[in-house]
C-alpha cells in the first residue's frame, strides 16, 4: 500500500484530498499541518484529518524557522515582485518542501501531495522535486465548490486571488482585507515606529529587542491598526488578467525601512546593483527556485552587503501610508541569536 | 563690449549676477526670464532686471514647450530618479540651455550665464555646451547671503534642498510645503479622479479634455489638496548626505496612473526591459544629457511602446496617499494637437 | 477534405509528412518550398513533392526577402546567441510562418504542418500562431531513420545539432563543416576584405556596391575559404547537454565589422546600453518572439543608433581568424534600395 | 623635511621625478620597485635609484600577492573590459597602491608619489585614497622627452597605449608586440593545451600541478610562441580617440577556458546574470575601485559560484587563435595552497 505524505492546511481541498488519495489512489494517508503563522485552530485541523481517515496527522510549528530561514533573506534582499509585492505564499514553497520531503523519509513514504488551490501549483513542484527528487509529486484535484477567492495567508502576510470576480474598474470589496483598517477607521493622529537593524536584520521595535517572529507580530498589529500594508495588483498575463488583494503591513513597513537604510549605508553604484539582485532574488521565489545555486550565490552578495547595514529607522504610519520620518546609521552590533538568519541549506 | 545673456530668475544670486557681470567682467548684460510655470510676478522680475543695469530684458512663456517637450516624454519614458522622484529642475535645463544659446544668437552675444544656486551646476554647463559650442558660459558666484534653503520651483513640481538644516532623523519642518497640504489638514473623504491617455499621453481629467499645462495644473490642485505628492529624499554622496524635500501632486498622481496602465498594455518580459530604459532615461536627465544620441534612442523605444499605451484609470486620493483605484484599457484614438508630443531636437 | 499547406524542405521528415498527412489525418497537402539560400536544386524538391503525392508544390524565391527583413534587422543589432552565435535558423522562423499563413490564406487551406526536425519545435509554433491565429497548427511526426545530425541551413550560415554524437572532450569531425576550409587548407597569406556600411546596413565590398543578397554570398565565399565562421557551442539544459556546430562566415564577418564601426560611432553609455539590448533582442529571436511589440521596440531603438553607423572597416581574414585592421567612420550617405532595410510587419 | 615614498618603475618620468622631488619640493625621496613580473634587472633600477639621490631604495617581489589577490579574482569573475581586455595595468593599482602605504607607514613619510606616464592618473590616486587617507599623494610631473608609445607591462599581460600615433586605419606595427609572434611566424601545426581547475581557480597545465605564478608564465610562452594573445582596441573618449595594443597571451587561454567551464558549470539564468557581474567588476577594476565594498559583494557572489567550476579544458592555439577544443567538468577537490586565493583585505 502507498503512503503519502500530504500538506493538509485544512482548506476543501486539502480535505477532499485525504479522501481522495484513499479511495482513488489506494493510498494511506499521512496528513502534516504546518504552522506558519496562519492563525486558527491546529489542533482541531489535525483531528479533523484524522476524521476524515487519515492515519497518522502531525502539526509542526514552523514559524520561527519560516521567519529566520526565508522570511528574513528575502527582507534583506528587498525581493518584492515588481518592487512592490510581498512573496508571503511563495516564500513558504521552500520551506514546506523541505518539511514534506523530511517527514516523508521519516514515515518511509514514496509519495508526496498537496493541494492545486493556487492558480498554478508548478512551483511549488519544482521545489519539492529540488529538495526530493526520489519521491512521487501527487498534486490533490480541485474540490467540487472551490470557492471564487482562493486566500493564502501566513506570518508575513494575506494574499486573496479575486481573479475571477475581479473588475479592475473598481476597489476592491472592503470585506476582503482582515488585517488592516480602512483609512476612515483610523486613527486620526499618525503612529511613530522606531525599528532597529543589525547587519540588515531587524531586533527591536521602539527600543525594545524581541525574537523575530515577535516582532513581525507586534508590527502587523500596530501598522494593521493604521492601515497600511493594503496593496493592489491587476497584471495581464498568458492565462488573462489577475488580480489580487494583498495584506502584509509587517512586511511594508519592514521592507520601507530596511531598504531606506540600505541606501544610507552603501555607496549608490552598489544601490543600484542592488537593485538588480532584487529583481533576480524575487523571481527566484516566484518561481520555485529557492534551492538553486543561484540564490545561493545571490545570498553571498546580500550577506556581504548587509554587513553595513545597520542603525535605526523611524517610521510614520497614518490612514494607509507608511512613511520615513528618520533615519540613524549606526556601528554594526551583534545580532541576538533569536533574530539570527537560519541558514537552511 | 562683451554681450552676455544671462538666466534671470529674479533670486538673490542672479541679480546679483547682473551687478558682477557688469562691474567685474565689464559685458553688457540681456537678462532672459523664462516663464516655466514657476508663479510669482515676472513683469516685476524684468523690470527689476532693468533697475539693476541690464541692457535689456525678456520675459519667454515656456510653458507649453516645457509640458511638451520635455515633461511629457519624461512622464511617457516613466523617468523617475530612484523609481521615485520626479526630475522638475533637471528637465528644464534643456529648455533652459536651448532659450539661452537662441537668445544669444539673437542678440549676437558671445556668452551666457547662469546663476550657480544648486549645489552643482555641471549639468547644466553640460547641456549648454552641447546646444551652444561656440559660446562662453559663466557660473554667476554665489551672493553673499546664500540662504540655506536652494528652492527650485515649476510647472511639474518644487524642491528643497534642506542638507545644510537637515538633520535625517527628524521630518522636515511642515513650513517647507507650500503645494501640498498636510494629513491632518486634508478632506475626510478621498477624492476619485480619472484619467485619460491616448498613445501614452494624457488628455483628459474626469472625461474633460483639456491641453497639457491646464491638466497639469489641475491636477497640482487637485492632488495638493488631498497632500499628495510630498517626497522625501535622504541619500549618502560623494560630497556628504543630500537632503531633499519635493513636492510634486501632478508628476505623482500622472506617473502612478501611467505606470499602472503601461502594465496593462504590453507583456511583462517588455514592461521588465522598459524599467530598465527608465532607469537609464532618469540618469541622462539628471546628468545633463538630454541633447544625446542616447536620449533620442531611448526616445524611439519609448514612443513605440506608448502607442499602444491608451485607456483610463482611475485614482483615490485620500490623506497623501495616491492609489489607482481602477483601469480601464483601450483601443487608441488620435492625441489633440495641443496635448502632443512637442519634438524638441 | 481538409487542405494542409506544409513547410516542405525536402528532407526526410518532411517528405513522409506528406504521405502521414494525406494518409493518418485525410489532407490534401499543398508543399511549400522556400528558397531561404539553402541550395541544393528546389525544383527536383518541388516535382518530389508531387511524386510523393502533394496535390500541389510550390517553390519560392525568398532570399531578398530574408536577407533584408530578417537577417539585416539581426546584424544591426548585433543580436547574437551568447554574444557569438548567429541565429540563422532561428531568424527564418518568421518568415517561414508568414509565407505558410499567407498561402494557407490563398490556398483557403484551415492548416499548416512543419517538420519537428530541430530538437524543440515550439518557437516556430509560437511564431505561426502570432501571424495566423486562426489556423490549426501541425508538427509532422518524425520519421523512422531520423539522421543522428540534425543539420540546418540557409544564407546566413549552417548549423549541425551533433548533440546525440558529441562527446565535449573531443572535436568536431571535420567532415561536418562544407562551408569553411580547416586552418591547414587556407591560404599562406591572409585576405584582406573592406567593408562599407551606410546607416547600419552593409552596401559595398572592396568598393563594389551590391545588392545585400550578393554581398553575403560573396563573403560566405572569401570568409570560409580562410576557414572563418566556426562556431562550437557546448551548453547544458534542462534536456541534457546541447552541442552544435555553425558554419557561419558572413555572419562573422559582418558582425565582426559592424559592431567596431558602431562602437566608434557612439557614446561608451550608448554602446553599454545597446548591449543590453543586443541579449534581449536575440532572447526574442531565439524563443520565437519576433512578432511582437518588444521587438518593434527594440527595432526602434536600434533604427535611432544606426543612423549614426557609417564608415569602412576593413578585416583581416586568416587561418581561421577574423580580425579588425581597420576603421573609418564616415558621414552618412543614402543607402541604395536593393540593400535597404525591408519592413515585415 | 617632507619624506615621500615614490613608485619608481625606472622609466623616464619616474626616474625624473627623484630629482623633481628633491630639488623642487625639497622632499627626501624612498623609492619603491615592484616587481609584478614586469622583467628587467630590478637590481640595477634600484641602484640607480640612489644615484639619482633616492635616500633609500627597496625592490619588492610581489609577484605571488599580484598572481593570487588580483590577477585571480578577476580571472574568476571573468572582469573583462567590454568581455575582452584584460585589465592587466588597472588590476595592479590596488596592489601598488596598498604597498605604498604600507612602506609609507613603516618610513614614516606623509606623501607617497607616482610617475603619471598613463593618460588619466586618476583612478591609481584613488585607490591610494581608498588605502591610505592620511597621506598626501603626489604626481610626478612627466618628463621632457615623453615617448609616443606608453608601455605598461607585468605577469599579466603587456598594454602598449599608440594613441598619439594611431591611425585607426591601419594596423599596429608589428614590433609593438614583444611577447606573441606573428601568424606567418607562428608553427604550422596547432598546439593542445589542457587547463585543471579547482573550484574556479586554474591549478595545472596538461595535468601537472603548479603554482599560479609559474602557470601563468608558462601559459605565456606556449601561447606566445603560437601568436595568441593580441588585442587591438580603439574606441572613442570624451579626450578623442584612445587606441592600445595589448599581448596577453595567459590571460587570453585562461579566461577562454573558465568561461566555458563557467558556462557549463551553472544555469544559464545563472550563467547570464553573471555577465553583469562580469562587467561591474570590470568597471569596479578600471575605475580604481578596487577597495570598496561593491568589489567585496560582487567577490562573494563570484565565490560562492565558482564553488561548482571544477575541470578540465582543453583548447587549441594556432596561428594566433584560442579555440576550445574540449570541456570535462569534474567534482571538486581541494586547491593546493600555493594556488590558492590571497585574501587582501
Amino acid at each position: 500500500m502507498t503512503r503519502v505524505v500530504l500538506a493538509y492546511s485544512g482548506n476543501v481541498d486539502t480535505a477532499s484530498g485525504i479522501k481522495w488519495l484513499k479511495d482513488a489512489r489506494g493510498a494511506e494517508v499521512v496528513a502534516v499541518t504546518l504552522d506558519l503563522g496562519q492563525g486558527g485552530d491546529l489542533e482541531a485541523v489535525r483531528d479533523r484529518a484524522l476524521g476524515l481517515g487519515a492515519a497518522r496527522a502531525h502539526v509542526l510549528d514552523l514559524r520561527d524557522e519560516f521567519a529566520r530561514g526565508y522570511v528574513l533573506p528575502a527582507l534583506r534582499a528587498d525581493a518584492l515582485y515588481e518592487d512592490r509585492y510581498p512573496l508571503e505564499a511563495a516564500l513558504a514553497w521552500p520551506l514546506i518542501a523541505r518539511k514534506l520531503v523530511d517527514i516523508a523519509t521519516i514515515e518511509q513514504a514514496t509519495s508526496v501531495a498537496h493541494g492545486g488551490a493556487t492558480a498554478d501549483p508548478s512551483p511549488l513542484h519544482t521545489t519539492i522535486r529540488a529538495v526530493g527528487p526520489g519521491l512521487d509529486v501527487i498534486t490533490v484535484p480541485h474540490g467540487e465548490s472551490t470557492p471564487a477567492l482562493a486566500v493564502s495567508s501566513n506570518l508575513w502576510g494575506r494574499s486573496v486571488d479575486c481573479s475571477r470576480i475581479h473588475d479592475p474598474w473598481g476597489e476592491p470589496p472592503e470585506h476582503l482585507y482582515t488585517l488592516t483598517k480602512t483609512g476612515a477607521e483610523c486613527p486620526n493622529e499618525p503612529a511613530y515606529v522606531e525599528l532597529t537593524f543589525e547587519r540588515g536584520t531587524p531586533v527591536a521595535i521602539n527600543g525594545v529587542a524581541m525574537p523575530l517572529v515577535d516582532l513581525i507580530i507586534s508590527l502587523r498589529t500596530i501598522a494593521g491598526a493604521h492601515g497600511v500594508g493594503r496593496l493592489d495588483l491587476v497584471e495581464s498575463g498568458s492565462g488573462g488578467r489577475c488580480r489580487k488583494v494583498y495584506e502584509a503591513p509587517a512586511a511594508v513597513v519592514l521592507h520601507t525601512a530596511h531598504k531606506e537604510l540600505t541606501k544610507l549605508a552603501v555607496s549608490r553604484d552598489l544601490e543600484r546593483f542592488a537593485r538588480q539582485v532584487r529583481v533576480h532574488y524575487a523571481d527566484l521565489i516566484c518561481h520555485g527556485l529557492w534551492f538553486t545555486p543561484f540564490r545561493e550565490a545571490l545570498d553571498a552578495f546580500v550577506d556581504k552587503v548587509q554587513e553595513r547595514v545597520t542603525g535605526e529607522v523611524r517610521l510614520k504610519l497614518f490612514k494607509g501610508a507608511c512613511r520615513t520620518a528618520g533615519r540613524k546609521p549606526a556601528a554594526a552590533r551583534p545580532v541576538p541569536a533569536e533574530n539570527r538568519l537560519l541558514a537552511v541549506d
